[in-house]
């Protein structure tokens, strides 16, 4: 059977020069990056040419990156490793769960936290921004790319915003992460979260940038690793990993994956009563569509059965019943929301894979329509 | 040149059956174990039996494995998650530096920590466990087998102790699994952390253990993977190679693991004013000398020139100059700590690789004694 991979945004394949210069490390220079031996140094060597890597690809320095096991843990990090004497954080209504969830525990141990709405398209509005720094505030959170609607906010002028009023930025670039352009100097960036299984890279790797001169508290305590900031044995080779899915990154695969998206996004809105959900500028790899009066889930399930993959969302949502958070907070009934899926393109996506999902997923639809008590 | 690997404390080769294992994940069964589609729930199966092969190895149940990005992560959630109303710890002088930075952490956040001692063979005293206890008493941590001296802990009845006076008992077993039996039942433990790279699996996973009916505060907050104690897309590729691990390790290593290092401590104690640390009955991959008057750290970088690699002690303190807490408190002089040295053997090493080590030790040792002004 066809396998037509459209959930990138969950996880994605890991890319075979990847994997080959992860082998190259498990089975040779295994060594423990903190060794002061041989086989310690060369592992050591691998780790920094890898962070470099990284740190050049976002305009920072490498003193500046701190490896994380993923985007979870480099978001918890920010949020939590920040917050001291002051207690107040900005994010938005339509962050991913980490932040959401950190927030609410933190919330728990006396910090107020502000979330901020956002338009239809999932834009936050600058000025809301601007309105809720105040003296207290630790921190401002929002998120660049978002992993459901690819709503990719004006990082630079929140960024700029922040620093006039001398609070920290952080963004979570997951899903932005070489899909479009980051510069932490331009776009005015204090912290950002970063992972690898996005990327073609492995899972249970992630960075977190942390501007020089800004410290944070550890949430993990033990040898000291990453600059006292992540202690841990250094996973050299999920790191090695990562780097080598920066490096082959290109800018050519993002105007790939944008006409393949909209070549996605017309054969869809030719469905009758369907609906694209997000913003004109959104990532070049997102679609996110509702059909009406069916089920987002069932729409995933018998999909699956023809050989396409999908998402009705975040995948850590996937089992919960309850409509997005995200696209309850751009404006759609709970009804609505649940109707809707989530496509997301790779690299690796090809036009008649596009073809094909695009006929299953009519199928699929008006099958499902046929079924419904709603007409 | 030789490279002769005897520093597998401080990690080990990934065994090629572990790499061909999480290689089929990385390139064919990549989904994120949360989705629903085919791809995710394919990944949810690979993640599901993997736990089942762990819990069955120390007779836990499926639902009693948390995995984590590795031992510290563990180590710091059993102890973190665990501290609520009552906020007394008791731990040893002889931990892991991720249980005494987290010890010192949590010291700060208003817990009582008792640092129990131990003897010259770096055994606790059970009846100073039972005294230590109180009714504020949150939880026992105690490392199985030593990092450093390779004691085992006599944890079946320091375990006993603990569940007659209510208390919960965990303990640190990355150095121990798979090198000597583990029972979570027999041996009465409440919570432990195991992890991967230390017996030929990938590094970057661990496992915490927690006993049915335990209630811990998760450290990552987020997608609620885990059961909701650790959020963060599950490393499923890595969690297949822990599995792989365990299935491979055998108990016939643990005996050709202890010939060789019988061999290696006779070759080493026909080297005049070599002493033994440590007890009779350690790990079986571990054996630490102490040569007198010389600096430990020198013979590890000439040994490393002959292509024979070990360490000075734990590898995240490689690069630290201060004498090892552990061989301090066996009663080692700072002097006789700083010129000790570990050399923690695995099943793939040889007898050749044993004589060869021991002429290189001795050779190095004679040079360094040559140079050194105490005589």
């Amino acid at each position: 059977m066809k396998k037509i991979y459209l959930d990138n945004a969950a996880t994605t394949k890991v890319d075979e020069n990847v994997l080959n210069a992860m082998e190259k490390i498990f089975s040779d220079k295994y060594g423990n990056a903190s060794s002061i031996h041989l086989a310690g140094l060369e592992a050591r060597e691998e780790l920094e040419n890898s962070r470099e890597i990284i740190a050049r690809s976002i305009n920072a320095s490498p003193e500046e990156i701190i490896f994380t096991s993923g985007g979870t843990e480099s978001n918890n990090l920010a949020l939590k490793g920040i917050v001291g004497k002051k207690k107040h954080i900005i994010t938005t209504r339509i962050e991913h769960d980490c932040i959401l969830n950190t927030c609410k525990w933190l919330e728990k141990q006396g910090c107020k936290i502000t979330y901020l709405d956002v338009d239809n398209e999932g834009f936050v509005d600058l000025k809301d921004v601007e309105n809720a720094i105040a003296k207290e505030t630790a921190i401002v959170s929002i998120i660049h790319g978002n992993n459901e609607i690819g709503t990719l906010q004006n990082i630079e002028e929140i960024g700029k915003i922040c620093r006039k009023h001398g609070t920290l930025f952080h963004t979570d670039a997951c899903q932005s992460y070489t899909k479009t352009k980051i510069d932490v100097q331009k776009q005015n960036i204090d912290l950002m979260s970063l992972n690898a299984h996005k990327i073609h890279g492995p899972k249970g790797v992630g960075v977190l940038y942390v501007r020089k001169g800004i410290k944070l508290e550890p949430l993990l305590h033990g040898g000291g690793q990453e600059q006292g900031i992540r202690s841990g044995t250094e996973n050299v080779p999920g790191i090695v990993g990562f780097a080598e899915a920066v490096k082959i990154a290109d800018k050519k695969y993002i105007e790939y994956m944008t006409k393949l998206r909209e070549r996605l996004i017309d054969g869809l809105l030719k469905i009758p009563n369907t609906k694209l959900n997000g913003p004109k500028n959104r990532l070049c790899n997102n679609i996110n569509v509702s059909f009406g009066n069916i089920e987002g889930e069932a729409i995933v399930g018998l999909l699956s059965d023809e050989g396409v993959y999908c998402s009705t969302g975040s995948a850590c949502k996937s089992r919960s019943l309850e409509p997005s958070h995200v696209l309850l907070a751009i404006g759609l009934t709970p009804l609505a929301a649940n109707s809707s899926i989530r496509l997301s393109l790779s690299r690796h996506s090809t036009i008649e894979e596009i073809d094909y999902a695009i006929e299953k997923i009519k199928k699929v639809v008006d099958k499902l329509r046929k079924l419904s008590p709603f007409k």
